[in-house]
């Protein structure tokens, strides 16, 4: 079996609030989008927003607060970090961390939506992306041995 | 800019464990991983395991309880998410919902891993999956109007 992630589900306070932060950014609620469910279309994966209370219901546990999670989406150049963190602190997005060079060569910056979901706007030369925007470890390019 | 979300972080207790446990499920560790970060190739996507006060260090803050994220993988039929939903259980994942029938004709089940990340399997089939396992939404694939 492939191994994969086909969607991500963000749970949210106020569904309204967090789809218009995304269409702030310029992203396109779907048309299979329903009252109490937002879909986004991503390179080769959906992103959903969905009611906190309902996702509780559904997995029968108040969801921990012990899981960390940060949203990557690796960048072409330090301009694009740059300039996409702007869009989303614009947008309404909470400053976490400013663009910075990290110890790996690579520059970073990190906010969060409204709901606290932390997305990181990462360019990293060590793990470039592909024409089509899909993000493939060197390592799995080679052949096995 | 494409929408993408390229690199999913889960924020670990134990790097050990955590890496132990995806691997049970047949994950490969990737030749990228170094002693504080296990990276595993998904489909067009990376997962990355991180030790949280590393996660809590970059980011310039202690990550919120507030964010309630699950990860799903779809799958093909109804017989796949019972096989992952025994997989994960048998490899310490914690039981949250056994596989159910959904009241949007799906079927799906939940588990949480060591750190209490969820994951979601499911079968939808008003989703379906592409040969290469990725997800579009149908009116992604359905020219512009």
């Amino acid at each position: 079996m492939e191994r994969r992630i086909s969607l991500i589900t963000l749970g949210v306070d106020d569904l309204d609030r967090a789809t218009r932060f995304y269409e702030l950014l310029g992203w396109r609620r779907a048309a299979e989008s329903q009252a109490e469910v937002t879909f986004f279309q991503l390179v080769g994966q959906v992103l959903a927003l969905y009611p906190r209370e309902n996702l509780a219901a559904d997995l029968g546990i108040r969801t921990s607060g012990a899981a960390s999670v940060t949203l990557a989406q690796n960048l072409r150049s330090r301009d694009e970090v740059e300039f996409l963190y702007s869009e989303a602190v614009t947008a309404g997005g909470t400053p976490l961390r400013t663009p910075y060079e990290t110890g790996w060569g690579g520059y970073v910056a990190y906010i969060a939506d409204p709901d606290g979901h932390v997305w990181e706007f990462a360019h990293n030369p060590a793990f470039p992306l592909a024409d089509d925007a899909t993000l493939t470890l060197p390592s799995a390019t080679r052949p096995a041995t």
